[in-house]
């Protein structure tokens, strides 16, 4: 069956907590499961560097590698660190788009892009005269009812993939794996139909 | 000459900006000087939706179609609302670097990542057993002499693009154009010796 060589690159912030590896491992685990080759950050051996800096482009090479060989993308864009997705993970969902991969995405934060940045703003942010919010340094607020910047959810929607909105309790937003499994499924689903 | 129909896409977070309108003009006539034909959001029409979240697709899918016909990226990653680079930019660096095309990337803050990371967590972050520093909640915070996540910083170098870090009075981080400038004339040099 051809879907199952489909690969999976698994983008999100997991890489920065403490349980990494074992986040990471259930994530891949449950990917295989659906029938799928998982990737992610962490599987490869990072080359050795002298310094700091190519130890950086060493990862961002490896990175980029797993993503060139992945089929489709699913992108944990749970609020990361303030107020919006981590920047890693969405330089990743662009670079998807970018390919032409199947891009998928999910957050575990149920309150969405405009409400973040409201009370971000202490809720301080009122229409101007064309109807954009704006907060009180004159800084336009995004109200389009998407997870994050249009341009994130936009483009998975607009390629037909699936955008999931999880509610996990505010100590499990980072290793709650509702989420994922339901845009897994829907992935799968998708894949399947393209198959 | 051929430079001269090179499309230099502008993203950033000048789009949010109650000037900006202004900001991206005096940046695209910058553009221009330089030989350059100067591409930003908002340049074209965006079609009326009849709801917020088919407004977000269309702007969406208008500047998609923009990188589609650009040459190049210049990406400013100014942090915008907290501590790292807005989220629409570093999507749209990741989709050029995913399409192939010249990046070029630079910043008004002259802190870096790791400071920046660092200064968050009230520099409370101590190396782990590894030498990976992780603040209190275990949350590992990249070392890395980057401006910001590594997928940005190091895609835009692994590309022969250049990252230009500026330092901007704290009230002019979003308006300052010096640090822009200064990345323009590299990749006019870059683009010239592809000519």
């Amino acid at each position: 069956m051809y879907i199952m060589t489909f690969k999976v690159y698994l983008a999100g912030p997991e890489v920065f907590l403490p349980n990494a590896k074992e986040m990471l491992a259930v994530k891949a685990d449950l990917v295989r499961e659906a029938g799928f080759i998982p990737i992610s950050p962490g599987d490869l051996e990072i080359p050795k560097a002298d310094t700091r800096f190519e130890h950086g482009l060493n990862i961002s090479a490896v990175d980029e590698k797993m993503m060139l060989e992945a089929d489709a993308i699913i992108a944990n864009l749970t609020p990361f660190r303030g107020v919006a997705a981590d920047t890693g993970t969405t330089f990743e969902l662009g670079f998807m788009c970018g390919q032409g991969k199947h891009v998928f995405a999910y957050t575990n934060v149920k309150s969405n892009h405009f409400n973040r940045l409201m009370e971000q703003c202490d809720n301080s942010a009122l229409p101007d005269d064309t109807g954009r919010y704006r907060a009180d340094d004159g800084i336009a607020i995004e109200n389009c009812d998407m997870i994050d910047n249009l341009m994130l959810h936009g483009g998975v929607i607009r390629r037909g993939g699936s955008v999931v909105v999880g509610d996990a309790p505010a100590d499990e937003i980072y290793t709650d794996l509702r989420a994922f499994k339901e845009c897994l499924a829907l992935a799968k689903k998708k894949l399947l139909a393209t198959d």
